[in-house]
């Protein structure tokens, strides 16, 4: 694939034809954008990933129900109240705001789908979430994008949108998303969300083929504290405005299509580790050498994941030991001997132990935005890239704050 | 098995009969007890459980050799550096400690085990460990247990003991036990050591059933950070000083044994998650109602290693929400309707939803010291307990100051 096979270019979920969205007030926790609602002005092909918790929460379940089709026209979602272990009202509410929302659009119930992000084990205030939907729907616009990025934020600090361009046979086509990350309004935990748009004519099983092997590239390799929610969603909309032939098999455009994809959910996926509950800079780490490529990733993931390394990199510290260590549980075979180490571009360690290096050098690179472990195994030719961030006091306070 | 099949007693390594023990300063990285001695004055029955991490330091792989014949006179451990990832010259020092140790105490270097625990990657100041050795030997005393418990510590607050006594055909036995815990110097991780000795006389087979047996319901239903040391050991030592039938079979003495060593085990594991990194509480989940043990074991270690429950516990905060999600994504199965949460003796949780109940009541359990999550999955018979500890400030400040 092309370097060049997509171009990044501003906006988010109305970056694409055909898609309008808003981001609405509708105070179910604060007085904030808490609704969002994304609508495609014709029917979209769909496919979504979900939480693989056991344990999920009600707009999850009737999501998974509503894509079953293949088809969707729009997708409503609040932050401030994840609908979760509330028994069984919590599908009645679910079902609820999508009736509200496919009511106003003149849409059958089946062509909208939900989400909620927000504390858990309360019952959704409807009153106030029903008027944000009727809101919402009545500012729809193709400036929305962003309102919407905002209205799915709980303790994120910044919204998170992507939008890229691919050409597909010669035809323009956009993709656009938005997410939210690992955020934390009392009492609930973590819950990534993201929607995708575009105005690519693909059909719902290859939409559904790349947008699982964007995940699990991106999405799946990001960690912020390793609790994996309740509420977990990515789900993407394929419109066809573009006016491209219907991808429908593993031919270029699909290849340039599930390029373009992935840069979309890896920009976002980036976006939610580095803004993770109380980070203050990215961890990226980088696995080659691997035997397979699962064995990339567990190491990858281990170590992203690794409170010693997180503590670590809060501290600045180039500390190796913890790095090998977490690799060494991660569950992927390899020898110890003969595994490499960087930080950015300083090699720390090599053949398993550790290498005199520049401190100065180092402490330059543990002190930007953004620190890179690069972890050579020398056992293969397979590599990964997992993310994740810094764990801080900040975090502590954010989760742990309620009654000290 | 009765309740009184054991009774507690005061003391540590040195509480069997024909052991003694002793801890020495030698200054490896900070002037303290950092060399411990434990000498059987006949041969032992040895068995032993390691890290399962694949980067195992130098010690660990030399014990692990030195117990293959099932016998064993004497362990010499250090804290303060913990002789892994420094290439070859790792089991070169391992062997030099074993020697100086062997040669003093005239025995085969094979009837030695070694452990270190401490910072990684660094070589060993080895006239510092050597001289600590000789020390140590000449230190060697009946009430030396203490001592040796206080030289295995690094951010370990207290030191960790424990020993009871237990009839063996008629026959008082003793089974006494020394730990550290997670401790961190400067760089390196958590490691957890433990060395048992009893004066019980039992054949290392069998002594090796009841470890693993002991270590998988205490040692590995623990977690401090979730980080697998490259150092972790448990050792048992059996000299038969107490002058038992041999044990050699599945017969009463050895259910009774077994029993002991399992009390002995708990009380140091419990002891080390009380005293985690930064913790100002104990946290214990007990888990009842899975469908099988291994289901029990996965939720109550799932919600014992939750980031999240661990912080929720720091903030006194009752968030029932946060342990379900955790059991979710445990692995095990069960119907999330089914199940009910209890903090201490208050119930907050009841078929998957929330209940009302007594803030006043709640908030007493969990200003206690140990708090105790119960989570009956109404699955099974099956049930299991974990233990942790808060997530808390400290834990990020001890491992996380290096350069802040």
């Amino acid at each position: 694939m092309s370097q060049t096979a997509y171009v990044e270019i501003t906006g988010g979920v109305t970056a694409p034809q055909g898609f309008t969205a808003a981001g609405a007030v509708a105070g179910i926790k604060h007085e904030r954008k808490d609704v969002a609602l994304v609508y495609s002005d014709r029917e979209a092909s769909v496919a979504g990933v979900f939480t693989t918790n056991i344990v999920k929460a009600a707009p999850v379940l009737l999501t998974m129900e509503h894509i079953k089709d293949g088809t969707a026209r729009a997708v409503v979602a609040n932050s401030g109240n994840a609908n979760a272990c509330v028994g069984p009202r919590g599908l009645d509410d679910a079902r609820a705001m999508v009736s509200e929302a496919a009511g106003l659009l003149r849409l059958p119930a089946e062509q909208v789908l939900v989400a909620s992000t927000g504390v858990i084990g309360q019952p959704m205030p409807m009153d106030r979430v029903l008027s944000g939907v009727q809101r919402a729907v009545a500012e729809l616009s193709r400036e929305g994008g962003r309102d919407a990025a905002a209205a799915i934020m709980t303790t994120d600090t910044v919204a998170k949108e992507a939008a890229v361009t691919v050409e597909l046979g010669g035809v323009k086509a956009t993709i656009g998303g938005m997410a939210k990350g690992s955020g934390m309004i009392h009492p609930n935990m973590a819950t990534m969300l993201c929607f995708i748009t575009t105005d690519a004519a693909i059909d719902s099983g290859w939409l559904h083929k790349a947008l699982t092997t964007a995940v699990e590239r991106t999405f799946n390799m990001i960690t912020v504290d390793g609790d994996t929610s309740t509420n977990d969603m990515v789900v993407a909309l394929a419109n066809g405005a573009s006016g491209n032939r219907v991808i429908n098999g593993e031919d270029l455009d699909y290849a340039a299509f599930a390029t373009a994809l992935e840069a979309v959910c890896r920009k976002l996926a980036v976006a939610v580790a580095a803004d993770g509950e109380g980070a203050t800079r990215l961890l990226e780490v980088q696995v080659q050498g691997a035997a397979t490529q699962l064995d990339a990733r567990l190491v990858a993931r281990a170590v992203a994941s690794s409170s010693l390394v997180k503590a670590a990199v809060f501290g600045k510290d180039a500390n190796w030991g913890r790095v090998l260590c977490a690799a060494g549980y991660s569950g992927a075979g390899f020898d110890p001997d003969a595994v490499d180490i960087y930080v950015g571009d300083v090699q720390v360690a090599k053949n398993g132990g550790g290498l005199p290096f520049s401190e100065e050098r180092a402490a330059e690179v543990l002190a930007g935005d953004r620190v890179v472990f690069t972890i050579d195994l020398h056992n293969g030719d397979s590599c990964a890239t997992a993310w994740g961030c810094d764990l801080t006091y900040d975090y502590v306070r954010i989760n742990g704050s309620y009654r000290t």
